[in-house]
């Protein structure tokens, strides 16, 4: 099981992976994730989304989509927002034409550089493989080890004594040099000994690997027909931007957003789902005049931090990273992370949850500058005089005129990139829980809760007749029922009902109506709070209406 | 722009292609559909839906999976189900393990034979070209050609006629014989003329063209790292059955639902959006004891058909098709396909919505037997005795046990397969009406309206302030503001009122609210039915709970 074996070795903290473990555990066992292709030993990157897990993740989907499009008011400001604006939905394909890449910059400049071993066959990162030069009776070499940090230099060593064929009454003579490099840090790989060779100099020239999965159009394709899994969202919106002003009346400033799968080819999948090769994202491109671009820009990105509290992540767990100019791409005024403190990081680091760019009217102008001489095959990198790939779009005049100022301009555009399976990830890292509870007897045990958000959550409700017997399962059946036309609701009728509410609250079911021996005499059931434990008696007439009260409080 | 070339190109009667081309035109000129990619181009077969398409399409997605898997009452049997029954979702990545497609069958059995023609350089589909023999002077050939069907035998004579060089005066000594036949039913290719050649026998031997889309693993990856986008959403659920089991407590009978993209590199992508390469299915593989299983194959086969009349497919244009005996797959005992008079097809002929198949143990029991050596090649093709590849799954046991009974066995799985984008593409045609209306003045005109049912209408209701002016704005705008909250709503204040309804027409907006001079004394407002053109004056505090009530009159 490749993936699980990639997430332990990458966490540092042995406290945290014992949580991270449990988390994990808890997701197989009880529905949330599963490795895709588990029975064939499972695909590294890739994770498969179980009953309780995809029901979570489409609430966190629907939940994006209502809170930023569906169910945006276009007639009033949201606070903070310079003046009101307009939001509308896409849904583009996966696949899209080569020239979208190849002028986006993805095809040039989204991508690894990697060298091969002529004596072992293995190949590897230029930038990731680390060694030391090592020295004996003035021949120099640099030895490379793909070993761990703290155990690099006794490696070296060791490798160093094995090729110089050092005895052991030398072996003193041999000195390692005390700073460690990566290979693009040599002028030539010529005196390198790789990681799994004997002799010298048996790597290749680093060359570049593409991060995007290349596929091919047609069953009658040739190479002229290769194309890419889209690796974003985003050039979806750019190349429809012209369609949504035509045939939607949008006036800037305006956003249109999108969610759907991404694929990259990622050399290092881990850390459960948050690194993987296939990826759902949710993603905002705001155009707006260019005077007012970083009013919008702080805009969205106080908008976007605040979504993701509402929705229940501790603001002690979440920073937001400003760039430092010299992170910044070079049409970028900023760009600021939303940054969570996944348990598998080690204390004090963060993972990225959502990005929000500042982009300028990069995107846009690269679609529709000049038009590729036909001639050209898209797939060829050509360079600038400055060493930069050309970028050449279109041929189309994406730019917009304001029909009131009679102005023409091509928009910038704030870009909130939010990934759905790192925000699905950290609202379970978030609402993993281990407190203690009374069981059947009023004596306090462990248990493990999901305190997921209601509006999150993947049962809203579980309904249990207290015994099988005396008419309480026909009422309970009969709430269920009345409910399962509003939420996703459950059934439990097995085992001890102290077990039921164990089960539930792993599944991070919020309510649990108990009907009981008194039910059926005065009409009455108990609501059981999944947080305070705190148990209600509620008309049975009035389920509904309390359950819909309490979720609607929680939004 | 290909797709759309293409998609006349295949319209046989006149008189339907007018209305597909209206509605194809009002799909890309209100937002519903835009050809991928469209300003490089476009790319055959890719279609992207903009604003209103995106909800429509959610919608329609929404209203499967409540019906189908989260608003399932599993306590209750459906009226003509043999028993109750539970339902889950599953959300499964697209790139799987290629052994799945090993498994499946896809890798060995789905594909197209295709023949190069080494004069032309073109490449013909071999059960595709057609032609006919044609004798002089005791010369034998077969002419092929590309014309159509009826202008066959011309183009196959005046090829003839060219080939063996005849002047006029001995023309009418060249027979051409009346069976036209397609490639694949001939010996050899040895005599035949090719669609574009000049010369006899240019044309290879057939080879296999997968029509799955081939992608790599890893930025890293090697041949051994090969693999697919799925070419339909089922296998997923096929694989995680063991994990559905363990961690969900189904008990047998249950259905595991999933919707998701699907990517077939189809030849020949045509008819708008009906035969694209990248698509969005809704499957559902329904487990079963195998002694139950001819019920529930008609339980499925009914309540699958009765979902699409439900939500507004008219039953004279559908019908089930019942397939026969020599066109079931071989471990198949029922299939029946759901088919819709498609207006670009010809009358009296039907596209397939769904399939409901009937399919035995043949996924899982693929998907169980005998491990391949590890030793072998997953993608090496290999064949039985009988020259059928032999299917070799996980080596994991995924038999059923039942927990009262304690009988263990395969369960057998009916499979309702809808396509998402076929069912969209239906309901929109379904939905295109041109009628009568009456304008501002009284004076009936011609109206489009796209009469979608209301769960799935892009926008549920429309709100207008009649002018600008007296505080109409206002309170139209709060009635926005309250509706929002619960649904998709549109505000326009633009232009006159008549022609705000044609465009809400035009969206398949159900209902149209107006805040008149009135309004501001007596607290009403008028809502307007899109298809009974009625209008009814309501209480402003009344609204949302007007358009709640009807709205879930449609469900």
């Amino acid at each position: 099981m490749l993936g699980w074996i990639s997430l332990h070795s990458s966490i540092a903290c042995p406290i945290l992976m014992k949580s991270m473990d449990a988390l994990v555990s808890l997701c197989k066992r009880r529905g949330f994730l599963f490795q895709s292709s588990e029975i064939y030993g499972g695909v590294q990157g890739f994770w498969d989304y179980g009953p309780l897990g995809v029901e979570l993740k489409r609430n966190l989907k629907d939940a994006w989509w209502h809170d930023m499009i569906s169910g945006h008011n276009e007639l009033v400001s949201p606070a903070g927002a310079p003046s009101t604006f307009e939001m509308v939905g896409l849904d583009c394909t996966i696949i899209m034409h080569p020239q979208v890449w190849k002028c986006s910059g993805h095809y040039d400049l989204f991508h690894d550089h990697m060298v091969d071993c002529r004596e072992s066959k293995k190949r590897y990162r230029f930038d990731q493989v680390r060694g030391r030069f090592v020295e004996y009776q003035g021949t120099k070499i640099f030895v490379s080890t793909l070993a761990e940090i703290e155990q690099e230099e006794d490696e070296v060593r060791r490798r160093g004594m094995k090729f110089f064929k050092l005895r052991p009454k030398n072996a003193d003579e041999l000195t390692v040099e005390k700073e460690s490099l990566t290979l693009d840090k040599l002028d030539s790989t010529d005196n390198v000994l790789a990681p799994d060779a004997k002799t010298l100099g048996t790597l290749t020239e680093p060359r570049e690997f593409n991060l995007m999965f290349k596929t091919t159009l047609g069953a009658l394709g040739g190479e002229e027909d290769t194309t890419f899994l889209r690796p974003e969202t985003a050039q979806g919106i750019f190349v429809n931007f012209k369609n949504v002003v035509d045939s939607s009346r949008v006036r800037i400033p305006f956003g249109i957003g999108q969610v759907g799968k991404s694929f990259r080819n990622e050399i290092t999948p881990r850390n459960f789902t948050f690194r993987s090769r296939e990826f759902e994202q949710m993603e905002i491109e705001f155009f707006c005049h260019p005077n007012q671009s970083q009013e919008w820009y702080r805009y969205w990105r106080d908008r976007r931090m605040a979504w993701y509290t509402k929705l229940g992540l501790s603001s002690e767990s979440l920073i937001m990273r400003e760039h430092h100019t010299e992170e910044l791409a070079h049409y970028s005024v900023g760009t600021a992370d939303i940054e969570y403190a996944f348990p598998f990081l080690p204390e004090g680091e963060y993972g990225e949850l959502e990005g929000i760019a500042h982009r300028g009217d990069f995107d846009l102008r690269s679609h529709m500058e000049g038009k590729l001489d036909p001639a050209t095959n898209p797939m060829t990198v050509e360079l600038n005089e400055h060493g930069k790939p050309k970028h050449r779009g279109s041929g189309k005049d994406l730019a917009y005129r304001d029909d009131i100022t009679n102005e023409k301009f091509v928009p910038h555009v704030i870009e909130p990139s939010a990934g759905a399976d790192r925000a699905a990830l950290a609202f379970l890292c978030e609402a993993y829980t281990e407190d203690e509870a009374p069981d059947e007897n009023g004596k306090m045990q462990t248990r493990t809760v999901m305190k997921l958000d209601p509006r999150l959550a993947p049962i809203k409700a579980a309904v249990f007749p207290l015994v099988k017997k005396d008419g309480m399962p026909e009422v309970a059946q009969e709430i269920y029922g009345a409910l399962k036309e509003h939420y996703n609701v459950f059934y439990d009728a097995k085992g001890a009902v102290g077990r039921r509410y164990r089960r539930q609250d792993e599944a991070g079911t919020p309510y649990c109506i108990t009907v009981d021996g008194d039910s059926l005499t005065d009409k009455t059931v108990t609501i059981r709070d999944r947080d305070t434990l705190e148990q209600t008696r509620v008309k049975i007439d009035d389920v509904i209406s309390e359950i819909q009260s309490r979720m609607k409080a929680s939004t």
